[in-house]
């Protein structure tokens, strides 16, 4: 048993920390801005594409992906750290090509994907020329029981060469964006399957596929995203066969694949927002005096400021024997902990952001800081993935099992 | 002690809850839709002069003013049940001519005002011609300690003709509106009087005086309000002496005397706002079915309608008692109860809320459903007027003074 | 509607209030004393029977009994207040003959009760001469689910002469006592009846009965009650007929009836427990220093102090208007308040308390204040009257019927 | 960085584990029954030395010490786990002589003790032949400030040949126990030193010492410890100079020195009782039936399950960090981790016993499971060591230090 970081992963953080002071904070402002001034909420802001180049240029360019061969070959447990400092500010992680969903499209192609999906569209994801998306949830349905999924994907007629789609997604994140050129979509190609776990499949579809339509974008608790939320319908829309991700059937199963790592990357990503909120509101504090003594100096105010210490010191150990157990006995080992840190790191993000947000008064609630988008990321973080509610339950059900056999 | 509203207030609570079936609910989209179609966030829905006239003629106007001879001459008391109702809709007390800050800019302008303050601004006010603004909170300090405030009222010379104001406010609430036309200004006409409550004066600046600048309006929590929250720039502007609405050094009891019913009335529509979230929670959970069956009979779903339950029911009695001591026995009596409402009713709306987004799931996060909005109103409730940690420091002090002496 | 406590109300707090303080609050040591002198936790303290003489003199007397006949005909609004004075300090309400389970045995016998019954009952305990027990939770079943009880109360034979009874109950309060001679014992006398609520009855059993036996007491948080709560074992107790109360198979209407005004007693009570520890709070916190300054001074004290306030007073309010809904239109049209305050109530107690105690330091935890066993006490009313959670499922089940219709 | 417990920890997990299973779960009740039986809550239970004789036989003794002369040299991160298995039954610890306030003491006493002092107590300490007692908290001051210590440590005359000591202390754990034979106490030598860190010293009284008189043992929330927690006077109490501590002014840095590993151990051991718990609360709730349905199936349950296990795996990862870092950076480095744990371990130790309880319903209340009594002993360590508040305000100020200067 050992905390320490090891060193190649310390060397790792001290160039990324670097980065982020060099290359990112000073360029908050100008993210901002840029697509303030393109009058398009989904602009791809042109710093991004600067820093794009400095990161790959230094090396610091898909650092998440655990294949050797197309990326750094970095466990979960290692690449957790680096999540962290990228998560501080939102959109970060983009210009180290480690965003979401792109991250786990990328695994689960790099997994599954056949040789001529991999030169099709994993290629172009890890060199950050294209975008991609993942649709799973829908409107109609508690999306968080997977197996209510309502798409349908069926074969063109007898002959095994195109499938069929048929149904409305929603929430489908990235879509919105210019550069997102495929989603991978999850349907049910089996829905009479008596094993529901087998009913689903996903599969490959590019963006401008005929019969796909990006309806509209929705906006998250007041935020008009600059990835975008889509609803997208499917209609007729057809795909040859080979677009196929893994087998029919096994769509539930590649699912659950992406879960573990892409888990351990939001969680870290939600602590570090939760570790930049609590650095924000020390300094803020620091600067304010009410009632003849500075903020810090309050009660109240230390108090927030120790729970929140408290609440981000756990969910980081937490989350990093997650990604621990998943590198050293898979992802089935690490149930449990997977559940757990869905639901602690969304709590300590908002929970520390709420009380930032409190500590900066009014402008905590403008656009002058980040906390208010932080807050509203963060708070679909426990919707987002199934909501915390279903991940408890999973867990308590797994607790009472281990306690009662 | 009779917990039973009088027959006159059930009367106007049935006209009320009517006049929002017929008019307001089903208009929702319309007034979101004639605002977006405007492309100006602070355009004024035309639906809205629509309804405010059919109101006026059925006589629901002005219910709030307890000045019989401006307005209806209900009591605090027989007033919170209205303002609870229509506090449902986050657009529908202007309809009826209540809305904040028009509503406590009439109160002070009926209890302060000279004759001719009262015809030039309160009597279109109550017409509802026209739009007001109160100007208090300043970026540069702790607002919440009203004796931090920073903005000159200065004599311009000897000669008492003219005042002079120097300085910069924020989050001045109404301002973005076209039919604006006054704001109500706090600032200091004596910053070096030792008793510090009697540094501060108010006075009327017409928003079009030369040197006030509407800098920019400040998002809330992701939201671009209707209304609008302005930085406003207030340099070498120049208004009458008898512009001044009191006395000169009276600004602080103004405010405080501004601050009872106006605290009842935003008490009251937040409760509206987390009664009206509960059951848009309960007819969701009633629809949607996950693992095999409803929401609505799933545990941890029926332990969130309890609390709000109890949350909401538990704030509205408080806020009805504050606003009965009001009226029986004076604000300064009712002292207590004004800091514990600030309280909880800001609580309840935002703790309601926020399960209710999390029964609806994604789709609460959006804007299909106002809850999103709702909690970002209601988050901004823990902040203005001063955070809720004020006024617990405050209660507490009276607390420990009544039990210790 | 109306807050203030009407003039005999008034009249009655001063009186009450005068003889806590003249009778009650000194001689808190001697009541412990007797006890502990006389070597018996269950000892009945010579100094009750001193104080009940005083306050049957002074007609502070059976305050409880809305009956005009057998008690003072308060309704249940006008004796909350009063109960809420007693509630502070443990032991006090039997000394005003006022004290539970009595209360609401003399209830139901007085509503329910034959001639006979009430004369042989009845009257001593209005007299204050004996006391009483309820039985009602088993051990081996969740007796919150009132069908669950297992307790069997049979017909001795064709002839309809005697009733014989065989069960166990546990948590019989009172029980341990010398003075307590009856037992109004819930039992099933048709457990196969289709409707599962005309199953059970209650039975008058005096303590000597053979076939009775007191196994043992149960200690509660550690401590052991005056009163006792002991495990009772029935086997083969023969009643007469006669001894029933009401008809066969109301057992569980009368328990309903029971629940109402005994419900309103014990919040009151408790509520005047969190207010008794909410100033003992405020007095111990202005007379220790820590860190240079008074605790009184201290933010996280100060925040302690108001969020106390905030639960005592709220939940008064809502405790008051579930009488005032009794009393003016029935216990049915209470039900949703009933169940609410079973849950603020001890809330409010278990939380006030508990800061106290935190305040108190190390002397909170032990005897030499209050503060330990008043938890204790509270604690076991979020499970007395059924848990909490089941509560809040009947209080959800009801708005959800309201706002899904 | 790697979660994993090394070989020799689990070996040792594996053997007290088992001998927990055979040895102690199955006297759980003898060691009550015997206690109860003597009639003296302070009685030794003859159990206890019987299997302190088998755990010492088995070489499971002295564990905690990390001096390899004196005990069995593991260090703080590998003694964690087993001070966890030992806490999940009360008075496990002392049958492998690693129950506190000895643990503390005998470090305290390799570490600065004399040869001598280490012969007379140290050696009798270690051999589980005595036990001790450690006496800083005084009834008369905030003694979370240890600079309020008011008890005086005098030289006796001009010659440097014996101390006298003055004052009250209370809260000494252990002194109730006949075989406490050695107090450790701390007090002021030199109470004008304007460093107020170096006022205090510590010095040895043998409990005999003339002067001082055990006045009284005090309950903890209702429960007579075994051990008791006593009020002890000293009075003009005379002992040789030899028998100081260290060196004059050094208490508060033996003090700081004794707190660390203790910290863990004490922490260690609540979340064992909260794992215990949370075992004892599955079985309980897989075992019991309310409306039609077993409790583990209802979704509070479930709630209340997860929960419980975040926060005991959040804790418990939480205290090995702070163990791992005082073993390989020092006491001083894990300053703010000792804090943390001091928080949170009896936080989970408190929640998941008090939802524990409410499963059990009224039988968690008793003294028929361990439940009721292991909250007691819970909520004093919200207090001892300092309450929780104290430790979060240090926490604070270090956390703002780092983030502002």
């Amino acid at each position: 048993m050992d905390f320490a970081y090891p060193e190649k992963v310390n060397e790792l953080r001290t160039r990324v920390t670097a980065f982020m002071e060099r290359a990112i904070y000073p360029n908050q402002q100008t993210y901002h801005e840029q697509i303030a001034v393109s009058g398009n909420p989904h602009h791809h802001a042109e710093i991004v594409d600067e820093l794009k180049a400095q990161a790959k240029a230094e090396g610091l360019w898909n650092l998440f992906l655990p294949d050797k061969e197309y990326g750094m070959g970095l466990t979960n447990l290692e690449y957790a750290p680096l999540a962290e400092i990228m998560g501080r500010v939102s959109w970060a992680s983009e210009v180290f090509n480690c965003a979401a969903p792109d991250t786990g499209n990328m695994e689960i192609l790099a997994q599954f994907g056949t040789a001529e999906q991999k030169r099709q569209w994993l290629q172009p994801l890890l060199n950050g020329e294209i975008r991609s998306a993942f649709a799973m949830t829908e409107p109609d349905v508690a999306s968080s029981d997977a197996t209510n999924i309502q798409l349908t994907i069926e074969r063109d007629g007898d002959s095994y060469v195109n499938y069929v789609l048929n149904g409305r997604k929603w929430w489908i994140s990235g879509a919105a964006r210019e550069r997102c050129k495929i989603f991978i979509v999850m349907g049910k190609t089996d829905p009479h399957n008596p094993d529901r776990h087998h009913q689903q499949s996903m599969i490959l579809v590019p963006r401008e596929t005929p019969g796909v339509t990006i309806k509209r974008n929705l906006p998250v608790m007041g935020y008009v995203d600059n990835e975008g939320h889509c609803e997208v319908l499917f209609e007729n829309v057809r795909v040859p066969a080979s677009n196929l991700l893994g087998t029919e059937g096994s769509g539930f199963a590649i699912a659950q694949a992406r879960l573990g790592p892409g888990r351990i990357h939001h969680c870290m990503r939600a602590i570090g927002g939760a570790q930049y909120a609590l650095e924000l509101m020390c300094q803020r504090a620091a600067s304010r005096v009410a009632f003849g003594k500075r903020l810090i100096e309050q009660g109240v105010i230390q108090e927030w400021i120790a729970q929140s210490q408290l609440e981000i010191e756990q969910a980081r150990l937490l989350t990093l024997k997650a990604a621990w157990i998943i590198d050293t006995q898979g992802k089935k080992a690490a149930q449990n902990e997977i559940a757990m840190i869905k639901i602690v790191a969304p709590q300590a993000l908002t929970n520390v952001v709420n009380r930032a947000i409190q500590v900066f008064g009014a402008a905590g609630l403008s656009d002058d800081f980040p906390l208010a988008s932080m807050w509203a990321h963060g708070r679909t973080l426990h919707i987002v993935d199934g909501p915390d509610e279903v991940h408890k339950r999973s867990l308590a059900r797994s607790i009472i099992r281990q306690h009662t056999s």
